[in-house]
């Protein structure tokens, strides 16, 4: 299951994949002046793998189908169907399912040009919510995908990109009936798969944490460009977060302000836990780029205090030097009168006078307190 | 057609002019203390062409004309009516067409003093929508050009500063009566104008994209006073983009909450589809900015960088050869009475202490990690 | 008392404890995908300790009990009770006590999972508030713990993750009938207890103005990377301090607006009072931060400062004894015709020259102001 | 006329004066504590000279006078009048002309305290703007000015600091009647006033981004201290000028929502048309003021290039002698046992070395990148 | 009288105290967990001296009293009464006051605690408004004193900290019934007091322009840490005169949208005006921060530049004598056949050698500007 995998990536490596700031765009798949609601396939999507869970009296059905009258059946014959399409990869399937359930050519345009920032979006007989799914790979690398869900009277759509086990969770609470899901409708379907998505978002602040810690260990240990390199493209990244949360935290909002027919007052509590989980993931990620700016910052300090300790090595050493290299320059003309250079006593005592100016040299920098060895000393 | 080269261009040199200071201001035609409504015709546009397409009982009509009272006929004779001016070069001409279909003067100023902040403005007997039109030309740098849309009752005339073929695809789509622009009004119809001007707002994007990333590795392989040039006129390029696409958020936000009597309700979803995509257009755009401020803090890192390598080299240099200079400086005095000098030992006696204490400063400077090459290490 | 403790600790060791990156996010316990309401016990806290104080005609009665029946008759005889509740580490007691009360699931789970933003929400038969108190522990730092309070009809429950005395005040003022608690219901035992934990607040600020001015100090004294390292964890623990008060704040001004039902127009001026102290909490965090900003330009600036001054005494020394050097060397060639070498007054003509060409650039550089001693000077 | 003198002064000298930090909190007249509305008159102000136009019947009269009485017989006679005072130096005549025409005491007190931010009040007998006149004068200098206009039920009165032709524009279409002023009320000549002073605003802002422009050539050329005081100056001139735009962008925003009697519907569009003109050079003030601090980091980058530049000359020229300055002291060594020094090959030997040493050296350099003139090159 | 002070200190010694970090959060006198209300007397306050000043049928009566029965007559038998009470210092007193008059508990409690945000408050039977007394003392530095008055329905009681005449100058207008004191009632006495409280702001700002123009001065001339330091004190009290400022002009905003049953509607262009003046104080603050925020980054430069001017000096010295040290350690080598020592050119040429090559290094650095003095030339 993917949340495992999170788990068990994050105790491993944890590690935030790095984008380009090609990546802060996101694709767009409808060229230029194309009719709106005309929809651009992505060819690199996986044809599209439909089942349906049903409750009805009898209980809950499950099937794996692609006959759109199957789907319809299905639906009619329950109280309630979520039909799960994974994979967009293929423009009649799509279409058919859009006809079939009076799905707006504008919201199937938003399903399938998978950038779309989160939004909710009530049209006449269903409701449309997009959110982003973000996730870390088993390799640790962060991943987006776009899940939309249409809420219609008595059934719920889920659309995503890939096939992926994001929802498992609601599916086994949607199989056994478990908490609200058991009486009430598609609203209470729509929440649980949202909020499941929101949860998602926690191990990847988790992982972030340790990957900022990571970064300011080693600025502080050895500032190298590389690292700012990977400061900024973590910032980045985080730029991609908030993008993905702070649109859906005002569309829980507009939710909560504006009900629509199809989610009841019994929801309202629901979604504004999930929208408190909005605003914190979004404060957490705010703080986060405020420390990714601060290690900016730490680096610039670092870099000068490394010149500084470098400085530091070479005025020592060549305020010793120089003047007694001086003074040996002088011994060393030709002067013929030079009645120093003829005493017995001549050259200890200026070997005397150079221990003394170097050590006079050593004691003015101890004094300054650069004869530290420039490290940090607590 | 201008949307294929700005592709073409982007493929081959992803390029984005660079403007200065001045031009965030823009132009403005009318002298200071001029009465409002004053038209002041900027004589370097060419004089207008004017076409019109009918959709008619019989079909889509389209016809090139200067003459008034023929487009008066035209429009009365259709349902509804595009009537495109190309160029404003010419006052008689502007100012007949607002006549004839009741154009305020203050609208027809905006639509000549052509460096309106984008706005949607409703009159009594028509509204006015001003977008500004970003284009890469083939050469591949950005260009500004205003759009103004007058959407009356049964017609849509809408005013470019040049001749030009951005609404191309707008035409096709009229000419052939395809998606929602076969049944509905002048409202569809200027929205597919918008639309497809907020469309065109995305290559440009990608060229920033591909711009910001060329400059990146630019600053981390050599900073250079010119690059940090260059960053800066990208980022004010960047303020020109984002105040082409704000105001134009805030007024479709304006349409969308205080609909004209002219645009219908079936309109909405459409209208906030492309809010939607103004919203998606800005929100890059300041992530951008950002990523344009990084640089220069990057910069700033990365010369500090620089003459940290230095000093170090410099630092090396002198410490390990200033002692040893010293030492020979010592056996150069001119004393009588230096045992050392006669001896035998003597000469290599001291070059194994200059060798010593040579590779003593060496070691130091290595167990200080010195002596990489002063480049970045992973 | 833990408040006296505070006081204590501040006299001796006025300190702030530090916190890692990975704190801002703080504790979340339900699994990815757990069922609303599901309750995720954090088995480190330890089991509940319930105790009751109840106001009757025949005055104040408290009792500690860990039997829910006995905990409703107490309220059912009495006119006001306060249910306190220390410890959260046992699921079944805690969910019988919301049964017995009609706590709603949301209302229990957001009580259990301790790391809620600040929140007042209204339930059909109750309200919630979720205050954070931050408090200084023995060694002077800081420790954040989640209150959570239940307003009903005629009760008030208190739920702290661990046993604490944090609100003996209140339970004194209780249990005297002091102030408004003596007349008034449950909304003024809640106020009391949240305006008990705004006012623990304040020495917190005294402490962080403490620390602060403490690192300022050390950084004009002696920047060391040492010290930036704090002050940038400084800034991330007044980043958590403001997590704590401004969503109090927001959520104190949506109880002024929206009353409930259980919170009398008679507290009203008391609310805004608290909601006052918020305001000022929250503005003094914002000083402080960006007190912390300034401190790292001014480590910048110290560092760049002691660059200046390692130059100048480099660069006094080399300018001073380079030339000088020079002159010994040339009188030290090994040249058969150089007059000046055979002649008596050759030798201390050289010296004087030597002494003249020193203090020259002594002279030079003492006019430049650069023969400071390179500290600050009045 | 001005207006033409400010063109002049731009092609000429296109330089905006800067200010003291002392000029950002401007003039104020009345000592702390005088009543309110208590008049204190700047001496250093001219005299009043008032001059009345008047729409009547029979054409527009104009007449210079300083005689109350004649002012009121003027505009009882008219549909509107116009009556301009120039020069606030005179109490005995503001306060009879403001007794005349029943002007509250307290924005007569507005007018003749002339640094009031720019604002729209509404008294029970007439409206009040206050507008700031920001022009270049014929040295290139911006003066600022204040202009109050009181709009009543059929005049129109306005205040001119001192004597000035910025209205002559007004005057000319007010004399021949041009435009809307030709038939509608005091609000449209209150309107043509306002306008006219925008508009003036845009030659300002081409003489502050020829400035900027100026100043960043000057800063990539040779960046001195002198160029930072100023680029800092015209940071605080910008602030002015937005002190004076953004007040009266708000102030044109509440006479569009809050309209006052004597304000007419057909009005609106003009307003909107200046308050789109007001938001326009609000954000090009704002993008300007952007751009001067980008300045102050170009500024330090350069100065930061600088350094390295020199640095680097130092070290190649360090590196490069150091090491062969210590051979030559080697062999300037006294031993008696040197083979060396006695064989005939070793004097041209130790010159090839050095000049191998020398030209390894070099050679490092060059590799390194360092051997370039230290200045740019594309 | 105070205000004239500070205009002495003005000219004198325009200069602003420095406050520390711990200022920012100002005294608070009731310990934590105290039930509200609860007075906690600052034993340092003066005990208060109370006078009354009343307006009656046959004149203003002035009276100095320590009887509140005396007071309550007072009040009782004039149109207005006005009781100023300054020193906050004994419980008995105060408590009697607020009995007699039935001021309301947390309103008594915000006059004792004297650091209080500026607010409006409106009780049933009295408003309270909290202002903040501003002043430079004759030593020049800024004081901070808590002002709080209570408008009740015939009368007015003013609360300070201190003794003083800061009021002096409204109690001359209410003696003499100057301007709108005479015929209105208390909401204008209340708006005379606040309107003087915000006066006296001005003379500060003067203040801190000449203090921050100073600094400037300084920092441009000779860059030191104390300078530094005295721009991020002087930043900290501008953020201390933000929160005076800002509170009371939201306070004075929500009086004038909801306004309490004691302020008149003939009040509201009155409050209006100090809201201006209140605003206007507001936008000086805020610029004089971005000034002094902006005095850092200029620190940060001058020394940049001077050790960039330290570094050329460095530079030119070394390279200039280095090769002629090199050139004579040459000729001072003991090889036995070296041609040229031998020759009688042999000195002289070396000579001519050395003056060559150091005119060379000087017209290289000459070049390359660098032989300028180091400062800044126009």
């Amino acid at each position: 299951m993917v949340v495992e995998t999170v788990g068990r990536a994050l105790t491993k490596a944890p590690r935030v994949v790095i984008r380009g700031i090609g990546d802060l765009l996101g694709r767009r798949s409808a060229p230029v002046g194309s009719p709106p609601g005309a929809l651009a396939i992505d060819d690199s999507l996986p044809p599209p793998r439909i089942s349906v869970m049903a409750r009805t009296a009898e209980g809950v059905i499950e099937r794996e189908t692609d006959r759109i009258d199957e789907l319809r059946d299905a639906v009619g014959a329950s109280q309630l169907s979520w039909i799960d399409v994974q994979g967009l990869g293929d423009r009649a399937a799509l279409e058919g399912l859009a006809e079939a359930f009076g799905i707006h050519p504008l919201a199937l345009a938003d399903v399938v040009h998978t950038s779309q920032r989160p939004k909710v979006e009530t049209y006449p007989d269903h409701d449309l919510l997009v959110v982003r799914v973000l996730a870390l790979n088993e390799a640790g690398e962060m991943e987006v995908e776009q899940l939309s869900v249409v809420v219609g009277a008595s059934y719920v759509i889920t659309f995503q990109e890939r096939y992926g086990n994001i929802l498992d969770p609601v599916r086994r609470r949607f199989r056994a009936q478990l908490g609200p899901l058991e009486e009430h409708g598609g609203d209470f379907l729509a929440y649980a798969i949202v909020d499941t998505v929101v949860d998602g978002y926690f191990p990847l602040l988790e992982a972030f944490a340790d990957h900022l810690e990571d970064l300011e260990e080693k600025v502080m240990a050895r500032p190298r460009p590389a690292i700012l390199t990977e400061v900024q493209k973590t910032k980045r990244t985080l730029i991609m977060l908030r993008r993905s949360v702070w649109p859906l935290r005002e569309a829980l909002n507009i939710m909560l302000r504006e009900r629509s027919p199809r989610f009841t007052e019994a929801i309202h509590p629901y979604l504004r836990d999930t929208y408190d989980h909005c605003v914190q993931v979004h404060e957490v990620t705010e703080s986060y780029r405020e420390v990714a700016s601060e290690l900016t910052n730490t680096y610039m300090s670092m870099v000068a205090n490394r010149t500084n300790d470098v400085m530091k090595v070479l005025t020592i050493m060549a305020s010793v030097f120089i003047p007694l290299t001086f003074i040996a320059g002088v011994y060393g003309m030709n002067f013929e009168h030079m009645p120093e250079l003829h005493e017995r006593w001549g050259y200890p005592a200026v070997i005397g006078v150079m221990i003394s100016v170097g050590l006079g040299m050593l004691l003015f920098f101890w004094k300054r307190g650069w004869l530290g060895d420039g490290r940090d000393d607590p």
